[in-house]
C-alpha cells in the first residue's frame, strides 16, 4: 500500500478521456464537458477546466486481511492497453453514515451489503481506484475511477446495479456518474 | 459527530498557551516557541509563526457502538476554566502500520494495546480532541491536543506512559509532546 497520493480530475476539453456521458444519479450534478483529465498529484498551475475533483488514495477502512489478500491476488493495474473504458462515479454519503461507528458502518457496508464481495467478483476485469476527499473537505467523499474493456461495460453496469441496491446506497445522498472513453 | 474541522495550531509568539516544554520523544523534533495558539478552520492569512501543523477532525476509525456509547458519556469538552493546561502530542505511524488491514489495526490498537479503554479511565478529567492529518499529507498522521486541570498532570503522565507501552506505540516513528499552560 503506497503512500497517500492526491488524484486529481478535471472536466473540460483537454485530456485523454471523451465523455460519453454524465448524469447526476442523486442530488446535485455536474458541469456537462467534452473530455476529462486525471493526474496523480496537485492539478497543474494553469492547466484550466471546468471543473476539478479531488481526493486521495489512502489506507484500507473497512477491508481485512482475508480480503485484502483476496483482492491483491485478482485485481489488475490502471492503464491497460485494452481498458479503454473508463467511468468516475463520485459519490457523497449523508451526515448519518459518518455518524456511525466503525463496527456499524462496516457491518452495513460488508456484512449486508457485500460490497467488498460483490466488488471482488468483477476483478480482474474491472480495474479500480479510489480517492478519499472528506478529509480533504472536498466536493465528493469519494471518487472512484475504473477502466474495463469496452466488452466488459455490461458487466460494469450490472456491479453498479448491485451496488445501488444495498442498504449501504441508502446513505448515499448524492452521486455523479460519468461515463468515458479513450 | 459534526462535519470535518480543520485544526490548525501554530507555534511562534502569540497565542494563549505558554509552552513549559517542547520534547522530540521519537524522529524529528520542532523549533522551541515561546506560545501556541489553535484555531478551527484555515490559519488566518498574515498571522506568522515558526510552525503551523494541521489536521481535520474526522469520523471514527477503530471506535465501535458501545465504546462510543461509552466515551460519549463520560467526556468533556475543551475549553473548560480550570483546564489551564494542555498537551500536544503529534504523532506519525510507519508505513507498515499503515500496510495493515483494518481488522489487523483494531487488534492491535484495542485488543491487544488497549486504546480505547486506556483513555476512557482517564475520563472526563483529560479532555482531547483528535485531529487526522495523514490524507491531507500534512506534517503528522495525528494531533492530539489534550486539555486538564493541573492537579491532573500526573494522571496525564500516566496516561502517556500507559499508551507508549503498547505495542501499538511500536508502530509510532515520530512523535513529539508539548506542554503548554495558561
Amino acid at each position: 500500500m503506497p503512500k497517500p497520493v492526491q488524484v486529481s480530475l478535471v472536466g473540460g476539453d483537454h485530456g485523454p478521456w471523451n465523455v460519453e456521458s454524465l448524469v447526476a444519479v442523486a442530488g446535485p450534478g455536474l458541469k456537462d464537458v467534452a473530455r476529462v483529465d486525471m493526474v496523480e498529484g496537485p492539478w497543474p498551475f494553469g492547466l484550466g477546466g471546468i471543473w476539478l475533483l479531488r481526493g486521495v488514495t489512502s489506507n484500507d477502512r473497512y477491508v481485512e486481511r482475508r480480503e485484502r489478500d483476496a483482492l491483491t491476488a485478482s485485481q489488475a493495474p490502471l492503464g491497460r492497453p485494452e481498458a479503454t473504458a473508463a467511468a468516475l462515479i463520485a459519490i457523497t454519503k449523508s451526515q448519518e453514515w459518518w455518524d456511525l461507528a466503525q463496527d456499524e458502518r462496516r457491518a452495513i457496508l460488508e456484512d449486508r451489503s457485500h460490497h467488498i464481495a460483490v466488488g471482488l467478483e468483477y476483478l480482474p476485469a474491472i480495474a479500480r481506484r479510489l480517492a478519499h476527499g472528506r478529509d480533504r473537505q472536498e466536493e465528493f467523499d469519494f471518487l472512484t475511477w475504473f477502466e474495463f474493456a469496452p466488452s466488459n461495460a455490461g458487466a460494469f453496469d450490472e456491479l453498479l446495479a448491485r451496488l445501488r441496491a444495498t442498504e449501504e446506497w441508502s446513505y448515499v445522498e448524492r452521486e455523479v456518474e460519468i461515463r468515458l472513453a479513450r
